[in-house]
């Protein structure tokens, strides 16, 4: 069954003219403009309006080299050895979701981010922005289910902040959390790592999260039994990297999916990748969905997975270990790194075709984290 | 002059029933109801209902050694020595006001949270709630701002994150900053460390970024050359702490003003404190607009002051080496911890009589960080 192509679902005007200058060859078609434009709900998703903007607003005016190695987190030299350090507010819409809530999902969220660098995640802050009106008992419960997930993860949340807002200045609850951790002596994780003939790895099905997500959505609420894969990912990596120290990188496909990641990474590093349909694994009830929907796998939010780039000889080994641990019994080797066409993602579709997977303006489903 | 009382600003059935609660001698007047009760102003200002949420919800739960510290920072044993965390998400409105905006704000803020740790802060997140709409003109300028403030104060914003939400669901943009630094091993600045005898001191006159932050708000814009005392504390704490590596605490008096953090501080230690108005400095056109809207400075937000608790012996010394900074030129001895009824703040006034400091539900001011 082929992946379907999902209708665009940005701004109407917005996407025509963006195809329109595409058409007309203008490479800057993408880029913000920063003296009359504002902020759209592409600049949040995972595409490629949020990369232009990170681009030409933050990591010009902050110029410094820990933003311009373009990760989800920094990697701090100290006495103590390398420091990551990683951030992310959580606008998750609606706050309880089948599989979570804004709660877990911000513990879960930046320990994975944490542990995409190597690192165990330690440390934790909480920054909390409330909306006037909004129930204490709500808040009970996300405040609960945040040390829940913070013992199941291993973590600390050490230090927070409590701010209110009027009502109608925010949607219930924002919730910033930033983690940090040390990263072990012998791991070099880094997207400069990455080269032809890597092998990428995901721990499981696709698509999960922004379904489940989507599914509790006021305007388009649906029966189903799909959960969100929200889960933390750091023991998985503590046994990926204990048994193979020299795997290249590791990165969450969260907000804009496995696409948005690979497209990003393939566009950075001057490579091309290939995935392999066949070895995607997506549920039957998610595919039900998105065939409804006319969405695209690739391109929807997950939670609880990882993409491993490694070496083609450590991916037997690492598939193995992969597949070994409770977070990545439904491992599979999805695509290859290659020479070709700098940041050309393609997929090789079940019945022999190939299409591109390519790096879109913005993608389908706003506020899934 | 006498500093004035001020009207009480919170809602006013919650005041009244605190109040009623309160003659009525029961002690859990101030407790948030958590089953049936929702998220007020107050929830998120310097006074005590802040403080009792915080209690009753994130501590309880959170349950570890760091927030049990009630500071503004964690302190976190690690290799490389004591490395300090602490996290604010800022939220200031109007995003603009006389002497800075929620750009310098968000730098600061972080900047000097962990700067009262007696730690040099170096590395700062930076995480981003943006309102689709939003004119990206005016992000400009804040990223900016916030890249000039980080230069003044010698830190370097490594790692962020951007999220929108829908038009009508923030306020333009929320700024969630975290930032570390290690401390130096010669230091112990604990408020366990406070004891009666010991001198308070503050670097300036109190209530210019309150007041600043209240001649811009839509509702009562008043034409003044007031100006928002906001600036980094860093540099002048690192003079403060190499020539009096012995002083026992110091905090910002931010939300709430001196009176909430003073009164935190005699509640949690157990003691009296016991401050002389004529010490206290006060712009003369911060104290025209005090006295005209019925507010007290007292309770007012600054953010470029502190409050350092040194032994008495140290005191001159510490003031002498404060008022040779740029940013402690007007430092001024304020008063002294004492032994007596715990909890305590009182004010001797210039007129030779004395009054209550309370420690009250709410402050007067919501939003001036």
């Amino acid at each position: 069954m082929p992946l379907i192509t999902p209708i665009e679902q940005g701004r109407p005007d917005q996407y025509k003219q963006t195809l329109v200058n595409f058409l007309a060859g203008d490479r800057n078609y993408m880029k913000p403009d920063l003296a009359h434009g504002v902020i759209e709900m592409a600049h949040g998703s995972g595409g490629r309006a949020m990369a232009e903007l990170i681009d030409q607003l933050f990591l010009k005016h902050f110029d410094n080299r820990w933003l311009q190695q373009k990760q989800d987190h920094a990697t701090l030299q100290t006495e103590a050895g390398r420091l990551a350090m990683s951030t992310d507010s959580h606008v998750v819409s609606p706050l309880f979701f089948p599989g979570g809530d804004i709660g877990s999902l911000s513990i879960y969220g930046t320990v994975n981010d944490v542990a995409m660098s190597g690192a165990q995640p330690l440390y934790l802050s909480a920054g909390f922005v409330l909306e006037e009106g909004f129930p204490l008992a709500d808040l009970s419960r996300i405040v609960q289910s945040m040390a829940a997930a913070a013992r199941e993860a291993g973590v600390v949340v050490v230090t927070g902040d409590t701010k209110v807002v009027e009502k109608g200045k925010a949607d219930g609850v924002y919730i910033n959390t930033t983690g940090i951790g040390f990263i072990p002596e012998t791991l070099e994780l880094s997207p400069t790592r990455i080269c032809p003939g890597d092998k990428i790895l995901i721990n499981g099905p696709i698509g999960n999260h922004g379904v489940a997500i989507l599914s509790r959505r006021e305007n388009l609420a649906f029966e189903s039994d799909i959960r969100s894969d929200l889960q933390p990912l750091n023991h998985l990596v503590a046994a990926m990297t204990e048994a193979v120290p020299g795997i290249h990188f590791l990165r969450d496909p969260t907000r804009g999916g496995v696409a948005a990641s690979l497209n990003e990474l393939a566009h950075q590093g001057g490579f091309a990748m290939s995935l392999e349909e066949a070895a995607l694994k997506i549920d039957d009830s998610v595919r039900a969905v998105v065939e409804l929907l006319g969405l695209d796998p690739l391109y929807i939010a997950n939670e609880g997975k990882l993409l491993a780039f490694c070496a083609p000889e450590d991916a037997d080994r690492l598939l193995q270990v992969m597949q070994a641990h409770p977070q990545g019994r439904n491992t599979t080797v999805i695509g290859e790194v290659q020479v070709g066409q700098a940041g050309v993602v393609s997929l090789n579709t079940r019945f022999g075709g190939k299409r591109l997977v390519d790096w879109r303006y913005s993608d389908p489903l706003p506020r899934i984290c």
